[in-house]
């Protein structure tokens, strides 16, 4: 562990988060009502979002939104954040290529997700909110959301995908400990949860159904909105100041990284790291490679399809246009439950399309062998989700190394894996598997969604 | 959260060690060998630990000691540690006290413990030892001589009493994760383990078997070594990078702590935080109150008694002058699993004697009273063992309101609880209890143990 940090002071926290909308020639296109087809005005989301959120979600003009001084101040709890060189996981590799980490890891509740709930909870607060209502997949979105929530006085429910709620129960137990209430999804509470459950009584949910119940439940509470831990436009603003300091961070080494890399769920973390280094490919044609780690079984944006549609499963929310597998596609159970949703947020899709971005698919088993070599010679054990940007990183090393040349590569590990130990019990016990989706299974879950959005 | 950071930057980690025993006027009387009742040689304990870490053991003319470069470089993977004025437990308390705490939990595996366990597994490998045991209660320990062993290429063993290894499976998993073998003590591959699991079928395990058991197995391994989290002058030593910087940060605070307050187990953490303020009480007469916070269910500093014993159960160990409940004391099952241990170590012992320090024992449920409190109102979950020292904090500050005077309150934050959520979920179900000790059962297990040690 000869890791390298390189440290910001507190005055370093960005004081405006960066809005790479104003800076795409192509925009996304906009969130469409499902019934007329038509494209949604900012009015049409006030009745489930804090306005504030909904003004940065449309903003599409001011490449910087200033970050309220409260925000900031709760953000200095865990933040700057270190960026490490990864000596110890580069000499292991023998490879010629530089690896930087930004650690996000190192936030009260282990992830990234902070940096969004945060403002989201303040934003809510100060349009005199009393109730919010979100979803949460491995937990890491729903932990931080109650810690936010708490601060600004709020009172949570939080739809949990089933499967993690019974992988994960630390996490659960984190919520309920800042005093957050937790509902297993799908659950009987909602019109949505008590369809599927109908349908297919077995279901382990998927973040598109949790979604559903949880904006069912907000529409149907007096001053209660609804808040989203990834997606959406507003949510990737927030996480840039990952990539704001990180730039600041190489720098200070000396570099800039031919390649930056982030795990890919609905876009999150990835934006975060990503946008703030794309914008001088945009702005300046800088010649730098981005690239979204996704796991083979739910490949967005490496196997689906770039169209209109629904965030969730019931099809509650606008239509949103996205890479995606179908928003009814039934993700497997894998351990990275963070990054079983079926779309990509429409920023990066668009992105994606026109070519800015890359993507890859990784295997769960090379995902766990990757966090595996990351823990043992950089000691920190790395959430499943997290070790997707680690396989690829390492796949970018050993590619340097094939090649003979030098390649600085960057990643985010958006959180650690203290509460995901369960799952590499079941790795080291020889128990996990890849979970090979078909062509076949793709193809049809896409036929049927062009069935439902005519 | 309005809590404020303290940063120091990475030449601020301490480059020596701070040895309180060169500054006591009343010395630590010396181990003694159990059959002959001779003070010990330090080539006794050559066959069990690294010389050097004897050395240090036995120095009490050196008040300082130079911590190697290599040991500095890992310390840098977390250290400096923040200190944190804790201004949201202060508004909830409604207090005129200042509470302050130094923030181990942001080693990457979650405690104060890799302070010592970097510099064992050193001073091991410089050595030639290819192979270590060692013990851990909650796996706070074992996790960290995991990560440590690993970097030095050392192959570790890890004894781990049983109620930890049942209650904290992803304890377990993260030592086996760093590729350490774990086994759940008492065990049948020691002779002691097979003594007490004969006599005591069912028994849940303490520190002290745990300690006997891979003691044996140090014994019988070739080029083999035992290593020890807690108890010995050695690592009371290392941990006092944890105060040395604490002194620096208040400093910055503009404040001096009136009371210094850790949990207490074994006495490393305990005397981390508070060797390097003593050192001014020992020196100058500096008024200032150190507190030791203990489980009600563990009391030996309130309720124990200071005679010479042995440091394990089956005793193996020399004999060691401590204030203790008796080496064959088994502790209730209380969450926090590693202030489960009969004995203070020596050097906290004497100083406990002659009065330059106090103790407080705290009952389970107002430890995670204290918990919730805190995590709520500063964003971290803590460890079942740190919340002692919270309480304790609580408890100061509580007074301080009634008295309607200032105070400032410094307690160690040894590490954080996200892995122990298990114990918070049966707190928030109800299902925890105090587990009262009473006389009857101190006085009978002080009284077995005057008829062992003649």
């Amino acid at each position: 562990m000869e890791s390298k940090k390189f440290l910001l002071e507190e005055k370093d926290i960005p004081t405006a988060w960066y809005n790479i909308v104003a800076d795409m020639k192509n925009k996304p296109m906009p969130p469409l009502n499902p019934k007329t087809k038509e494209p949604l005005n900012p009015e049409d989301l006030y009745p489930l979002f804090a306005k504030e959120l909904v003004h940065q979600e449309v903003n599409q003009t001011d490449a910087w939104i200033e970050i309220p001084e409260e925000v900031r101040e709760m953000y200095k709890i865990w933040r700057p954040t270190p960026l490490v060189r990864a000596r110890g996981l580069e000499k292991a590799l023998d490879t010629p290529a530089h690896i930087y980490f930004k650690n996000e890891s190192v936030s009260p509740v282990g992830s990234h997700k902070l940096n969004s709930s945060i403002p989201q909870a303040y934003y809510c607060k100060k349009e005199g909110v009393t109730n919010i209502t979100t979803e949460t997949g491995a937990g890491q979105w729903g932990a931080s959301m109650a810690l936010a929530a708490k601060h600004f006085g709020l009172d949570l429910a939080v739809y949990m995908v089933k499967v993690s709620y019974n992988q994960k129960p630390y996490r659960r137990s984190i919520m309920q400990t800042f005093g957050a209430e937790v509902i297993a999804s799908p659950s009987m509470s909602t019109r949505a949860g008590r369809d599927i459950i109908t349908k297919h009584p077995n279901y382990q949910g998927s973040l598109g159904t949790a979604i559903s119940e949880a904006v069912e439940l907000a529409m149907q509470t007096p001053n209660c909105k609804y808040v989203l831990g990834s997606v959406l436009n507003h949510v990737m603003l927030h996480q840039t100041v990952i990539g704001l300091e990180a730039e600041k961070q190489m720098e200070m080494a000396g570099e800039y990284p031919d390649v930056v890399i982030g795990c890919f769920g609905g876009g999150s973390n990835f934006s975060g790291i990503s946008f703030p280094f794309l914008r001088h490919k945009l702005n300046e044609g800088k010649d730098i490679r981005i690239v979204a780690a996704e796991p083979a079984s739910c490949p967005k944006l490496t196997r689906g399809q770039f169209q209109y549609d629904f965030g969730d499963e019931a099809g509650y929310t606008p239509l949103l246009p996205m890479y995606t597998l179908g928003h009814n596609f039934a993700p497997a159970n894998i351990h990275a439950g963070g990054l079983r949703y079926h779309g990509a947020g429409s920023i990066v899709s668009q992105l994606k399309k026109d070519d800015y971005m890359d993507a890859v698919d990784i295997p769960q088993l090379e995902t766990f062998e990757a966090a595996t070599l990351f823990a043992q010679t950089e000691g920190i054990i790395p959430a499943p989700e997290s070790a997707h940007a680690i396989a690829a990183a390492i796949r970018e090393a050993k590619q340097a190394k094939e090649e003979g040349k030098p390649r600085t590569i960057l990643f985010n590990l958006s959180g650690h894996g203290l509460i995901d130990m369960a799952a590499y019990d079941q790795y080291n016990a020889g128990d996990l598997t890849n979970y090979a989706l078909t062509d076949e299974d793709v193809a049809k879950n896409l036929a049927d969604l062009e069935k439902i959005i005519k």
